[in-house]
């Protein structure tokens, strides 16, 4: 590194040393701070000057209306040609950086305003240190509502992670074989944007698959895709509610979809559950004007419960009286091992008040980020509008090939398949319970989908149980982080779905050392 | 269809024909309403029991504690086995429709609750059109803030689609080729949950491709993976904004950006655009307190200017000083024909207040979904919150496929062979308008990104050109459209990205006959 002068530039050379690195050729001008050029970089010259002009002017060391040497000038003493000194000059011209004047040469831009230079020339760490210290103010009361999902919910494919569904049984290469049928001839129509409802052959089939399956009625147009539940339940939330707008909320209940109502301003009202689901007398009793109810009534999240029939006609009661919405969260509905599968409450319902939630991600695979939600007629306007609003709409591809997997025949044997597997894998969690963990571990909750919850002594602190868990390699989630208010007894949330034989028996090794 | 009796049943009969089609023996017991069962259906015996039980339990033809057959006498007067009439009652059992009392037979349940039955059991169409009427007053005030996207921004293909890029050109083979080696050997990691944050290596790959194009200073960290810049902008708007919050926003401007900030119930303020971009003073002088500006400072959307150097200080500075929030979003800066690309506002800024949107949908492909955000440090926690709240994560095989893709230099090779394309097809454009329209359209903006903007003459009326046009099957976006106050100056938005020389040409043609 060769040093031509440092006058006034020591600053300039750290600012430039942190931008170009360390190996440069500092020279300087007799007008200007230093100029460090480094004619190895990949950079060309030209650029080199160019950057170095912008950050000097930006960073108040050239003010508005200094003169600048004449192209002849700086490239006689940079000892370069003149051609790249030319091309940044223009460059510079043509971003408003310079300006010529008739007679007086080029000059940094008058325009520039002068105090940008002492609000932004400062030190750009201890500037960031200072709005760091602000940010909180100056960000939406929404993200004070929320709260970071525990690390546990993250990307881990350890013993007992909820909602994991047994990906190694996926049938791999049908998938990959319809994949590459539509990628081969991929039209332009498929890689264009598309609608913001969905792909037209995939809501009729999901349809024609949920009036079967799950007894709701409505017609494909009501079918909207989503990403899965989440997004399902974020529109929900931004359609029907206003910033302060009261929701009832399952107590205990899945964390997921508080987060979304709390992104759209809602506050919560826990309603307990007890073994026929959520106390719909209490929640009245609690706040009969609610705008809406949040729920998972075929199997309820976390515990494990079916809503009962009265429960159901109660609450479609009070939403049609009161005018309130019902978000119902089918998400694993089609894992039912003992009595035939409890048609959804969306079928019950001839006032129109619920929203039906739905998503692929329990039954095909998490990343293939497509499920569904299903409106009443008069709501799929502004439901496709908000989708088109927050991300435009889905990705085509998989949405075709899902409409081959479920027309084929594919989908219905896929979820057969995995009903007997996850049947088995819930039974072998059960007895390995029962046997290593008897006393310590109550299981409860309904024979259906892919977790269980068992609940722990009253004077068990199922936080602790849970950090100490991951430490020894198994995800275990604590139920207190599904109350809002006090938890009324702890326990632990285990998927089984994404778990097999060997890592059951292993894990419930692991948890008895834990206990 | 042979008819036992009708007793009081036309009611339930029509109601069963709805669910049932027409192809049914109707039959009655001596307690009930006539009970139609359809031995040609795919739905088993018990089925149709179970679900004829439950509607007539819904719609209020059986009251609580109202007394049911014996299965034995149902199954005799039915003329069917014992066998399903047992398993249909079983499961009504289960689900709380019916009880079983001592000595007093089966009834149904009196937990079901009286009033529900009214309250529900009306013509569920009249129902329906009653809460239409009402649905406004019951749905979120944000969607009554936001209007539906204009057809023409929809799926179509045809010539001058804005934003649309040219999708014959995109190296099919070479994509399909890079999903095929992901999906063969897909993990169970791909499979499952996705960072909320993105695919780490594609974070690196964008932070590098955008600090070397772009000049964007960052760390990957601050690199999020988004569905494309609507996404950017809508977590962009909900993290920063309260309801009610001011927005300096461009006029004219994106009409999507503007959608997703009404989304946050934020509140537009139109400030003027002139060609050094937007008018910093005039913003001042209409609202000093906004929270944040919109922005495209590359490549004004929908104008095609590129915003002054000066202009840039005095917003950064203005920025800093009021702690407000700039969302600059560089959606096609990747095309610049005449001068050097223009670098992004975000490397200028050095108090972290500027929040950086990109996408891939134009450079790539729009089915794609992917596009990144950029944003200060302290924001990283937010937007991560947010994402994970409405929609958790994006699709990984193609964060992986796309990864591949940069760094095996497929997709500045791409970049380079799209940018003279535009170039070639603007010109087209260009000339085509000169030689065929001359005096009727003048065109404005800088020699960039996919589309122009044609100005008409001041009595031309563009949003009626703009349906008659839709007509004769092209799509040209009325000006009228990006201005939320009056429009200063009718005009014609005309993408050329995706419209080749055989359309461009033809389609000129056609806008002639309009004009």
């Amino acid at each position: 590194m060769r040093l031509l002068a440092l006058r006034n530039g020591q600053k300039a050379l750290i600012l430039y040393s942190q931008i170009w690195g360390t190996r440069m050729r500092t020279i300087s001008t007799s007008f200007l701070p230093p100029i460090a050029l480094d004619p190895s970089k990949q950079s060309p010259i030209y650029r080199q000057l160019y950057e170095w002009f912008r950050q000097a002017i930006v960073a108040g060391q050239l003010r508005p209306g200094q003169r600048v040497p004449s192209t002849r000038s700086l490239a006689t003493e940079l000892k370069v040609s003149r051609i790249p000194v030319c091309a940044a000059y223009e460059q510079l011209h043509a971003e408003g950086y310079l300006e010529t004047v008739l007679r007086a040469g080029t000059r940094v831009a008058n325009s520039i305003p002068d105090d940008t230079l002492n609000a932004i020339g400062t030190d750009s760490n201890s500037a960031l240190r200072a709005s760091s210290r602000r940010i909180q103010g100056r960000i939406s009361r929404r993200v004070a509502t929320m709260s970071e999902r525990p690390e546990t919910w993250l990307t881990s494919l350890v013993a007992f992670r909820v909602s994991l569904p047994a990906l190694e049984c996926f049938p791999t290469k049908v998938w990959s074989a319809l994949v590459h049928r539509h990628l081969r001839r991929q039209t332009r129509q498929m890689m264009a944007y598309g609608e913001a409802a969905g792909h037209w052959p995939l809501r009729e089939a999901i349809a024609e698959y949920l009036g079967a399956a799950r007894a709701v009625r409505c017609e494909p147009f009501q079918v909207l895709i989503t990403t899965g539940c989440q997004q399902g339940i974020h529109l929900a939330a931004q359609v029907l509610l206003d910033a302060g707008a009261h929701v009832w909320f399952e107590e205990p209940g899945y964390p997921g979809a508080r987060q979304a109502l709390r992104m759209a301003g809602a506050q919560i009202v826990p309603v307990p559950v007890d073994e026929e689901g959520l106390n719909v007398a209490e929640g009245i009793r609690r706040d009969r004007r609610a705008r809406a109810a949040y729920i998972t009534p075929s199997h309820q999240y976390p515990l494990g419960m079916t809503m009962s029939a009265s429960r159901r006609m109660q609450l479609l009661n009070w939403a049609a009286r009161s005018e309130a919405w019902i978000i119902e969260d089918d998400y694993d509905s089609e894992f039912r091992f003992g009595a035939r599968p409890f048609p959804s409450l969306q079928g019950l319902d001839v006032s129109a008040r619920v929203i039906y939630v739905g998503t692929f991600s329990k039954v095909m695979f998490p990343a293939l980020r497509l499920g569904y939600v299903v409106v009443p007629r008069d709501l799929v306007k502004a439901f496709t509008t908000l989708r088109d609003a927050s991300d435009q709409f889905s990705s085509t591809l998989y949405q075709v090939v899902m409409t081959d997997f479920i027309r084929e025949g594919h989908f219905a044997r896929h979820i057969r398949r995995m009903r007997i597997l996850y049947m088995e894998r819930r039974k072998a969690l059960v007895e390995a319970i029962r046997n290593k963990l008897n006393g310590d571990l109550e299981v409860v909750g309904s024979e259906a989908g892919m977790h269980l919850v068992a609940l722990l002594p009253h004077d068990a602190n199922d936080v602790a149980i849970s950090a100490n868990a991951k430490e020894k390699g198994i995800s275990v989630m604590p139920l207190a982080s599904c109350y809002l208010k006090r938890c009324v007894r702890p326990g632990l949330i285990l998927g089984y779905g994404g778990t097999d034989a060997r890592q059951i028996d292993q894990g419930v090794r692991t948890l008895k050392t834990l206990l």
